[in-house]
């Protein structure tokens, strides 16, 4: 069936969709309207509900499943939704959240197994029980949070989605350069964004906490490191080193590790981050672009925009 | 009496000195060489000692005490000593390494108290607990510890020295400012460099640990605040606020915060650092140069060299 | 009373308030319109009249005081007032626009004695020679213009209060670290900004002149000292270090001094000069925030957001 | 056997070296006396040779196999070889310089072998035509050069031993993200840097030549992709994306690719050309460091040292 | 004539113009429009088209000749067009495109004479040959095209146009620094830009093309030499030096060439491309602007606003 | 006659020759030498002087001509000279300084004559008087100044050199741009850097002033126009204007210039000087490097080096 971001610019709609963000806003002549960011599972579109009263707030809300008819029409080089017809949907329709928001293809129990295997090829005692502590400690969060707000893997689940197609990166990698530890390497890797589940609100409607913008993710996880350390009485490099994975794992003081990477799995761990993250928002551009046409500019990779050949 | 840095080229010295730093070396030629580093409370010179033996070696090390003569001479700009004759001093001389060590004018304890007394103008009780907590904990290394390996605050005691010259300064700011936070500006103040006592490897001979280079000051003090805050069981805004201070201090990424300073009383601090660590690299480098002319180049002070007044 | 910026979002007004900026516009559709900004004594909000004639524009002129009766409404993150009613005041209302300009909390008589009195702790006669003969021959000026044209100390008697409160500043630091020369420190405030006087319009709707976007304030003074210098019949080391400080005060070629500090009185007169501005510029952000909650960015402060803690 | 680098500071060596590199010299004061680096399959090593005569220049050239005896000493914390006796190598003594010049694990004709099976996983006939007809025009180069003068696989058939590791690290990123366009990223790694041979000298001393320095080796091969084409008379979309491979691998236009990565497999080769000259670097870095130290600064890898763990 | 850029903000205007561009829109309330850019000679205004329909689409396309009625006004400091009555030109009404485009001042026919004439001056005849070969391979489009899309010497035969004045320039820089090499000078001039005829689209309308985004005009013209010379059977230095030439041309790395300039000829070309282009956007933007006033801010030229002075 | 520079390593010399600089040292064992630096009009070479006296200190100063024998040697890619007998010249030798610092071509008469000659294209009495009053307050050092301390036309008379040269310049510029106001140009020409006659100590033995550091020419400069137009009694806009030509002729605040130019006669100033200087320190490098080969690095010109071609 054909979704949200299916449709093209001048075709009708007539969709269930989530509301993922509702702003009230008022037009300088003094109109009250409200922006609403309607989504499904191809993603989401912006559209404006003119002439507003504070029913429609109180309706509208973030969370809330519309029925909606519309058209696609295009601003500003970016699709809009021209909204026509818009009603709360009714609980007899049976659609429901989990139908609408993107998630990671696989189920979070699936990826999560998939991630437990990785522990097999480790053999490092203390390593590996700083680490499965604490996913066992935020194991709930790290299983539906995204990994980031917005640009890639900002689904639900997105950051066990990540996680898990980086150890498989990484166990390439340390296949092809077995000089690299593999304990350090995979317990790097799980760990590097583990913070985030402090850092963000929660998987929906995902922002900042307070402490998530003055400590940050990386913090966060350092001292989570630490006190985990002391909980299992655990003492020695490796608690030191895990710590540097993740604190370095941002590759430059300006991106915001305090440190740069000085262990050669830290560098690797830096690089796959990196990898992953730019072939997921590559993959995502390119779709919506046609053969022999370049994506829209693409702001966290310099702003570039892409090409896709005319040939397969 | 004269010291070692008060002798102008072409003078001939006879001092007892303490052997900073001792290096072997080989010339290129390859006859064995020493590079020695002299130094009394005046400051510090590089010597050579030519044609060693592997008793010379056993002799000359970092931390004896030496008789030398010898006269100053100017290479590349800097002052040299050219050893005439050197012994180590003999017991009776009665010759300590504190007569030779450059410190802290005050006294450590005279420094502490004058830093303890900070706490009468703080009211939050959470703050105060937490810093008092770690003050005790490193005690005995925060009194002895420099502020750095080198440029400023470098000598024993050098860190409490710096702090308490901090707080005079923050006092000061908050006195003319009254709007800012005297508990998260002093606490601030006073823990800002703590985790040097780990970072660093001690009160002479300085040099980096493992765990200072991969982790680095700020992120240990950040976890010690953790760790203080769970083992006196505190919780809430303070103990988030007190790690923001720390983490922050830097002012900027690329100079190794992670997150600038994101509340008013760490901006500040950023600043009172600055100021106390400039103006001891500008007295003593003024120190050294004659009206109308200019200092050497200060390295930290993106190497400018500054202009001695000939009025005063 | 209740005053502009004192109102939240959905609250009607009904205040006196003086015209700062009024500019006419045509929609793209054609109708001509004026956006105004409004003001009284705690700030300034933007405001639209629709479909104005040239009456309006004859009426509605920057300096016009006027009543306003309207709501206030938010758009794009900003506030705005929502005009329904507006019209000239009358005479006999008794509204003045000295009632709704923001000065300085002192009067500048006030803050010229106190600046006055900083004469006392100087010594050189040359060097206040010259500051004396500059402040008499730029005072009425210098009493009434803004340090700047927005961001900090921008309005009536700015430059006189953030200088008096810079005074203070070095004050303090010149006490602390009693190598500084109170003479240089001292008349580098004063004079550091006074250029500002000919770089700017004047005192209200301040706008750059020709010869301040051309030369600068720190040319055009350094030129006026060179003037007094002369006038005076002032030779010396004196005349070129106040030039120099005045030079220097940006701190970076970048920021428009054409040399850096190289005077430890230069480096801290920067560090004042941004101390004293921050805090100005902090207190006003803090001041619309509430406690748990961050500031709107600022821009000078590298568009950062700060935190309002939750206690106090 | 053990091998140069294999020897301690202090131990005393008799081995069997070749020339890579002799330069004359006069001391200050007038002396003539040769710099000579030594070279066996582990690595080279600086000597000195005093009061040379003409002689001495004729015989010790570049290239020449010599019976050395020494001690290695450290000068400026790297090693030096002090030389105590030296003569050319005897015929008889039977060693080649093969037997001492590093090279790549696997032989040239392996590595060529490995490299040609990678075009049965493609199938755009264009892309593999060009690529095919450049190998073959610069095959004998291609397999003895070095991948660069120093830094990384910088030795003989350094150039192919990069490429065939890279081709390794395309397929598994193809298999892990299946969207990369085999074709594309294959022949992009193959075809990278094959304009070295033109750029640099040859597999020993290798230096740059002037069309290197002029045009440098991305130019080289873009041109080279161009008359390739045109002699197999191909057109179509294929030979343009090619020359943008080569031309963008070097990431951004500051490290000398006029046009930064505008194909999802340019991006990625840019990635695998990084990876496995980090690995490739720190490898042997790290083989030179002890457990619990740091390695030598990397000049290419930003200056860093990176830390050996204790545990394996 | 008064053409259409000599109208000030409230005159009317009854002008042919042609349409440079036209874009449909959706206003966010749903209503089609279309936003036209219309030029004659003088240069271009932008205009909407309200409440059009599929009809008005088909009308007003890029090249249409139009005759327009309607008054200027200011939308965000620039001029615009309000269009009150709009009609396709009539045949009989004798408009045609060469009426209303931009163009150089002289006749291509004559430029290109000019430039003809600087042959004489050269010797070499390996540079000769190839320049005057590429000359007559891309004549035609040689002499229409525009040097850039916007900012300068933007319009019909602009590219020539800039190339003839470069090149008496460069004369000028020969005769007073008479060791440059005339032969390299001359035909680096012609040569520098001729891939813009691949990299641009055409005279009118002028976009990129596929092949100019990927690879650049700098890189398709040194693949251009390259060929050429293999068409010739000129071998040697002097290819390379031109290649060289073409590709430094810009002088900086981030500014896309992949080499700096390494020959005296191509640091001059550099300086010579800078100061045409210069003196160009210099002389449009000052012609608009009033003595006493600024332009507005010039982007290329690190969007600062020049001042025209009082006096000539 | 085969001068200084005209000798090739190995080659041997027997010239007279002046001391330019002379520094006394002592060796890290202690023994006293002298560096001295010893020039004819051809150049400068560098050599040592090995365990001098006194009394050699007292003869060998800057200034002394001497007679020398030695032989040409290179070190670390620079050739030197190898003293082997040194003594002064003897009065009736005849030589005399003149004879030997190099100097501008044309003497500075002519200079002179040549540059009055352009003041006849000039128009604007303001702008003519003020620059011909500060040629005649300065006319003596103006014609035997160097224009820098090192890199370019640092020779006697230099700085009228360079003048003269870049007036021919802006002659040839705005011939081909006839909207240049000559007046500006000219004189900003001429005066952009006469405050290097403060700046800088005189024209042997050049070396900045304190006041030079603290103030640099620009500000002297602009100081002096200021005074002259006192003087002079003008005002009006062309004072503010030539100020803004000195002040801005460094092109951007990072290299010195506190505001960027912002009148096309500026920003062509800031061209003109860049030229005339690289051309010289092109031609000076390019003259000792042999065709085929590259220059030395030149530093002022990012560090490249340029090559020579085998053709002329």
């Amino acid at each position: 069936m054909k979704k949200l971001l299916d449709y093209q610019v001048g075709e009708s709609i007539d969709l269930y969709l989530m509301i993922k963000q509702a702003t009230k806003g008022i037009t300088t002549k003094g109109s009250p309207f409200m922006t609403v960011i309607l989504q499904d599972k191809s993603g989401d579109l912006e559209a404006k509900l003119w002439d507003t009263t504070d029913a429609h707030v109180e309706t509208y809300r973030a969370g809330t499943i519309v029925r909606v008819g519309g058209d696609i029409h295009e601003y500003r080089g970016k699709n809009q939704l021209r909204i026509k017809a818009i009603r709360p949907a009714k609980e007899e329709e049976g659609v429901t959240i989990a139908d609408l928001i993107p998630s990671s293809e696989k189920s979070k129990e699936v990826l999560f197994e998939e991630l437990m295997a990785f522990f097999f090829e480790m053999k490092n005692p203390q390593i590996q029980r700083i680490t499965r502590h604490l996913l066992k400690k935020h194991e709930t969060a790290f299983k539906t949070y995204p990994a980031a707000t917005r640009n890639h893997h900002d689904y639900v689940s997105g950051l066990i989605d990540h996680v898990v197609s980086m150890l498989n990166l990484g166990k390439a990698l340390a296949d092809l350069y077995p000089s690299l530890n593999k304990d350090l390497l995979y317990a790097g890797i799980i760990l590097h964004d583990v913070g985030k589940v402090i850092e963000l609100s929660g998987p929906i409607g995902t922002q900042y906490t307070v402490e998530g913008n003055l400590l940050g993710h990386i913090t966060i996880m350092v001292n989570e490191i630490e006190k985990a350390a002391e909980e299992l009485n655990i003492e020695g490099e490796e608690v030191m080193l895990l710590q540097h994975m993740v604190l370095s794992h941002h590759g430059k003081e300006e991106w915001g590790s305090p440190k740069r990477p000085m262990l050669k799995e830290a560098e690797m761990l830096h690089y796959i981050d990196n990898i992953d993250a730019k072939m997921n928002m590559l993959d995502r551009a390119l779709s919506q672009a046609k053969p022999g046409e370049f994506t829209e500019r693409i702001f966290p990779l310099e702003n570039r925009s892409f090409y896709k050949p005319t040939f397969e």
